[in-house]
């Protein structure tokens, strides 16, 4: 049994962890930790969980000394110095958080503002996400974890950049999230009354998961890639659905790009590849690690439009965090992540 | 491993039966079938189980005859040539409709307008209320799966009147349910800019759950009970909150209410009664088989307000339906049903 | 046309005048005053009213010297200087807030904590619940406005009660309300992820509305009333439904109590007495200063359930104090309130 | 006074023009039809319109012989008739379906399927999108009022194309539409449990929206343009945001485009141009007749971003339709249209 511990466990990615590992066969919560509710019972912070988690929260040092793998939930910037830390103690470390995400340190410090504390731990980290960089992340034990944008954005468009497909100029990445993934601490904009039957984007084209999405486009193609990426907020509790566009290179033929993709994912337990006339449709991964992808094709324009649907909270967060720790363990890579998405 | 099918798959108990038998370690659903998608793969119906349950579609006899437990989810009235039809095969039977619930065949004729076909076939059944009525379900083959409004009407009120601490006089139910509580058929009142923002009451004092939250609470009391119920439909997917208001009997402390509640529900796993001067609320129960139960005291008015929230589809259709097939099939209660509530 | 000053616009109910005074053809905002937005224009607040209102916040003497009429929509407790400012200025006060609206002062000092700073004060004013108490309120100029709460469930039940058709013991009253009652301060309980699909009593019987209903009952009944008062919030923005419970008296039919309703109701503009076998919804009344009244008689308990919906903006709150305004300016009461609620 | 009269008011556009009108000082509702609900009141259909109009739905031919200006709302192909018959009765008429938006014969058979009836009918018909073509409206009896993602696409990106500062090749118009755009009828797709917490897009690039953005943008330009259009459904009632995705020409400022979107709306009642670093959002103009717009610029990669919020319903559809009747009859534009939206 593996010994898990979470720092931050009562945001909503660490509540998350929370909820999934309580079903994984093989690892087990032993300590929490939050620096707001210490001494406090998880359970009070979410009364959903009582019964079943009534832990106390305690602080970030027990959770190192107590587990053998350590999740960080923690705003940027504060994940480092616990990478060392875990790193000393030999404990495998995954952290939710952006500060290992982006290799390009002048690209950390440009989006985030911070510099990397330790360059030769940043050399040891390795960007988590398994569907595409599956063969780097195994017997690694610091691993980033890709943000939600960043994840599902990638995965749309990923075997069509992978084969050549289509051109790497002029993507853009029209995102839709749930309100969850603007974290737990209320704010007006996340009121009921002022988000509920609203729907708006924000921080376009400047949000911070966008050298993220072109780091990992860029690895796929060779080529360094920029993108269009335009968030926006959506008023249901989870999920995330990206349209991705992008320019089909003259050529190439619907038939050859959904080849691709099924190449590409047909053994990926996670992803899901729609059929023809199908569209993803967060409602059907909610709470559940899938990713769905449906792939349309506009003939007029010549643009391929893929939209892929994640529930932001579990593939786009804990989920794939978990599955990283499967990774990392030697474990199947399911394991503890076989869900059935509710169908309402 | 128990063989499990279910009659009526495709609607929204039958559906959840699916989702949730998917995770039960002991059991595993081998046939399913719909009179409307016959031959049609269930998740062509529900996009979200794809890949994790692609079965077809089937008819009743093929579940029948394939398994050894039948789920029913059908209409009132078609459910009892099918008990006796399991009944004949030797397999057992759980219904989630409403035909085996009333014990009494005039109360059945006067709210639902029909007759018992066979007289014997109702003697064998058992109302499947196992944290009120266990010991009568063990061993048993026929089971009468409660409604969703008469298991959480009923759980809020038991241990008062079970201990005489309140009056079975002017007993109020005034209940709110989520919208998948009225099917998966698309009707005027559940179309989404209808109902969206909307809240109301519906067959007010005149809803079919009335005698049978009545049968319960008489066999409880052992006098004949009446109660006001008031239905109302919320604008969400899942949950009901039953809020249960009874007049306390003279001289009975709030205190002595709350000790009958802590015994009669003290080692009852899927009973979370909360701490004083919390409120039960649906949205802790989310997708679980907890029914959680608030305790409030009108001092100046004389009044027990007991709240208990549970979800429509589980503790209210199919959680506690597979909780009645692991007590007739001897397994530990909570098999496959320690579910960890999503905090949001 | 009537100078309108708003102090507290920035809050819900101070926003909500706003916008329903911009379509009054005899009052005018003039000026606007917000503690927490002095000098900011109201619009930057709410984006919606840009370019109809970019009137700038200022102070509250500000409000006072330029206006006929002064709205308040301040927390308990502040309104009783500016009342009294504005009585010496010879301008008329309508306060949104409770400070005001309870003739007691020991129920004030038991549910409020604190006393009443001028007693003279409190005896001109005058509680402002037109459809029962209209002929009290023409020709004053200090106006305690009801709470939303404190609106919708005596309006239920006041015609039987005036009547003396149900029992004054044991009435209960079950509400349920949009999330703007609790106002535009962010909250975990408002927050978007935890109040969305979720529903639960709050304060339950001890709820500061409690003395207020039973104020309005006691007056119209002649005898002290005491009720058992449930709030509850849905996930909506706007809108109350009370739904409210009476013992009726041995002899009275339900045909005598729906005539009872018809005199009381059947001249108010405001009130809408739905037809046998229908129920009020606060989909039907929102942004409206109607309220929607149906009536349901449970002949096996021999009760009267009266459900009343209205929108708690409106009616609950800025239409009704405007209702107040036309009376003591003596307009037309309906002026500018003359509003078809959306059908979606 | 006008003599206003409405083809088909029971479905959401026609019930929103008899709300509409209510409020509107030069016109009335003088008759309303529907086939599904003639001799029935409109009020049984909507009861929040009960007291303010209960008429009851006649036939199509006494809404012509009693109106001065027929509003139809039909599906397409139903209209053409109707709008002889009007002109023959020498009656305005306003078409809210597709009949007459597209100009050319063979683009209406090759989306809708059907042929133009009567090419001189068609040669009097105009567009009614007054902010891009005022001038040719005025004096005409023959609207076809836009739909409503053909109106808000349009206009977030006119003054661009308008000024060529953009790119006509390569514009992606990514929608977001509330449900009513559905219309009344309740389907699978529509029904609150699947659609609440969901969002998907559909009719990916095929919808019949597509050739009529397309007709006016290359009317503004001069050049055939060919978009990319991708609906998607958001679960909220109202509101429609289009982001609009074009790119900048070499040279152009983002200073430049500004002040070309201020010269082209600064007049524009109607139209409301956010300052920088705002975001249109649909709960800003929800039961209003604005269109909302905010600009950005990717200037990585060198693209305009602009986004254009609507009420699907108002300015999607019963507003404009007004303000079009507004023009048609030389009243003021908006005239019975200026109207606050609500802030919650």
């Amino acid at each position: 049994m593996i010994k898990a511990g979470i720092v931050g466990a009562t945001g909503y990615a660490g509540a998350e962890l929370v909820r999934l590992l309580y079903a994984h066969p093989e690892a087990e919560v032993r300590a929490v930790s939050s620096v707001s509710f210490e001494g406090q019972k998880l359970s009070d912070v979410y009364p959903a969980y009582s019964s079943l988690n009534d832990m106390v929260c305690e602080n970030q040092n027990t959770v190192v000394e107590t587990c053998d793998v350590v999740f960080a939930a923690l705003p940027h910037g504060l994940s480092q110095e616990l990478a060392a830390q875990c790193m000393v103690a030999g404990k495998a470390f995954i952290d939710l958080g952006a500060d290992f995400r982006l290799e390009s340190e002048d690209a950390y410090t440009e989006w985030y503002g911070g510099t990397f504390l330790d360059k030769e731990l940043h050399a040891q980290s390795v960007y988590g996400l398994p569907e595409l960089f599956r063969d780097t992340i195994k017997g690694k034990k610091l691993i980033a974890n890709p943000g939600c944008y960043t994840t599902c954005s990638p995965l749309a468009i990923a075997p069509a950049i992978i084969n050549g497909l289509v051109s790497t100029k002029g993507i853009i990445c029209d995102c839709k999230s749930g309100v969850t993934g603007a974290g737990r601490k209320p704010a007006q904009g996340s009121h009921f009354p002022e988000l509920n039957e609203g729907f708006h984007a924000y921080k376009v084209a400047s949000h911070r998961h966008t050298p993220e999405i072109e780091q990992t486009l860029s690895r796929l193609s060779g080529e360094r890639v920029t993108v269009t990426f335009v968030p926006h907020l959506l008023p249901v509790n989870r999920g995330i659905l990206a349209t991705v566009y992008a320019d089909i290179k003259d050529g190439v033929t619907f038939e050859k790009i959904r080849e691709a993709y099924e190449v590409c994912y047909g053994d990926e337990f996670f992803v899901r590849l729609l059929g023809d006339g199908k569209c993803a449709d967060i409602h059907n991964v909610r709470y559940s690690n899938f990713c769905d992808i449906s792939l349309h094709f506009d003939k007029r324009a010549g643009k391929l439009i893929a939209c892929a649907a994640i529930d932001n909270m579990v593939k786009g967060a804990a989920g794939q965090a978990i599955q990283n720790m499967n990774i990392i363990f030697g474990l199947d890579e399911k394991t503890g992540l076989v869900i059935v998405p509710p169908a309402f």
